[in-house]
């Protein structure tokens, strides 16, 4: 009766903590990023998103995002990303050093519109020249895919939708495109049907998932996920990032909760779990509270 | 590739946050607990752990619960039950008109000494006379088992164990047993070991699980056990409880986050979800805190 499942060997987690997290908690020292980038750089992860060249004017927080690029230590094999939705983007991401670059855009034209201010079509139209010349420069990039499940504004989104606009990201020359279930309303079965649609139109492998723990069903679909073969997954350390869209809930899954469950499946991540938990702990003084992450809490400091 | 479950239909909910989880908050009033009690009548439970018949010695919070059953407004079609580990506790449970009583033990020996002083095979001695007088009384009686993943004192519990005390407390005429994570640290595939070997010992109807969420894992493991076809979840509103063993830590899995799980996935559980988060928000209010629901966080009041 033990259910036969098609679970992973290992795992690869990409850290969104210091830009995805940070850009949604108040501002901190430039020092302060630093130092986290160089604890999750001793933890064994291998992604991390240490910042975004987007306008300081929309996102304040990410407004230093070349000095912290510049001033981390890096370690030989670990990939700092950062986003970048333009070619002035690409440009100070390229004088940042970043290892890898990522444009992001929605699933939903009404979330499209609010966040970046312009239609899907047009979203893609703007990364095609950010993506052929971060690829002549052999910068990877990743696409983001946000609204999968839900959108705040235009409501459910369609499974068949999400997997047309994943392969054309792909189409672009993204190597990767990670679904996000920006509301955090998803429950398994529905991110199972998402999936299945996005999987017959970009291979498995190339396939990112990218939960909010809102609802607190981020596991739960990280899970299904997992069961599905699923292999890389975004998360945040110390769950940063919080919700915009609920004062005081939670937004990003926390990276710890999420090497919890898969280090109890046996799936291998290569992360120190308390070196992790002692990181999220540092950052969260930092901003006055608490970890969100339930494993975090658990473990004390 | 969209996987094929075996996920139930509908799910019995049996609400534990007045006795297992208020037994572990700072004491409230009888008022409050009468209160808590009637406005959860009205959210569509069916099944509601309502008091406790033990020393007051060991749990003063539930000294007054005789006062807390004779005051509630009882719904004809909801089942008020109380713990009731011995024939004295009977006695009152009977007086306070109980419509179920349970008794409580342990799958780890350590646990089981530490929490009621007596090893496994004695506890199950005392249940004896007191399931058979119960069941004299046509009172059904309820089994808990505790660690069944882990103990804080013994480690990792044998699922074999599990189910040989499981099928004893069956066999002694518990008409269901409880399945409990009592630490939290349990993870998906080991939640379906032991479930298929209890499922050996006991039909899978007779199974109930009972999941911490310490580790954030709870939603995971019930989505498991929802695939292996279990339909009786034990879950506390407002994650009323905490955990012993780690202060600020969670305890109990939410209801509101439980019940968000099950319809999400197309499972009834007749339940009006937001009737459940407001009597969550007042208890909590109560206490002094926010409930530990990330749904009633994200839904607010």
């Amino acid at each position: 009766m033990i259910p036969k499942t098609d679970l992973p060997q290992s795992v690869k987690i990409v850290e969104v903590g210091p830009r995805d997290g940070l850009q949604n908690e108040k501002a901190v020292s430039t020092e302060a990023k630093v130092k986290l980038i160089d604890q999750l750089s001793s933890c064994g992860l291998k992604f991390i998103e240490a910042g975004a060249f987007v306008s300081p004017k929309w996102v304040p927080q990410m407004a230093d995002s070349l000095e912290v690029m510049q001033q981390i230590k890096r370690q030989p094999n670990i990939r700092y990303s950062s986003l970048a939705p333009n070619l002035k983007g690409l440009e100070t991401a390229i004088t940042a050093k970043a290892d890898e670059v990522a444009v992001f855009t929605s699933a939903s034209e009404g979330f499209c519109q609010k966040n970046i201010n312009c239609s899907i079509a047009e979203s893609l139209e703007r990364f095609k020249p950010v993506i052929a010349q971060a690829r002549a420069q052999d910068i990877p990039v990743r696409g983001y895919l946000s609204c999968i499940l839900d959108c705040p504004y235009d409501g459910p989104t369609d499974p068949n939708e999400v997997a047309k606009i994943a392969r054309s990201l792909i189409d672009l020359g993204c190597y990767e495109v990670s679904l996000g279930d920006t509301v955090g309303t998803g429950t398994p079965m529905r991110t199972a049907k998402v999936i299945d649609a996005v999987s017959k139109q970009v291979p498995l492998e190339r396939i990112a998932v990218h939960f909010h723990d809102t609802y607190g069903q981020a596991l739960a679909n990280i899970y299904q996920s997992l069961q599905m073969g699923v292999k890389v997954i975004d998360s945040s350390v110390a769950g940063l990032g919080g919700c915009p869209y609920a004062a005081g809930a939670s937004g990003n899954v926390a990276t710890e909760d999420v090497v919890y469950l898969c280090h109890g499946l046996g799936i291998e991540t290569g992360i120190d779990l308390h070196l992790l938990a002692q990181a999220g702990w540092e950052i969260s003084d930092t901003l006055g509270r608490k970890p969100t992450s339930k494993v975090s809490l658990a473990l004390q400091r």
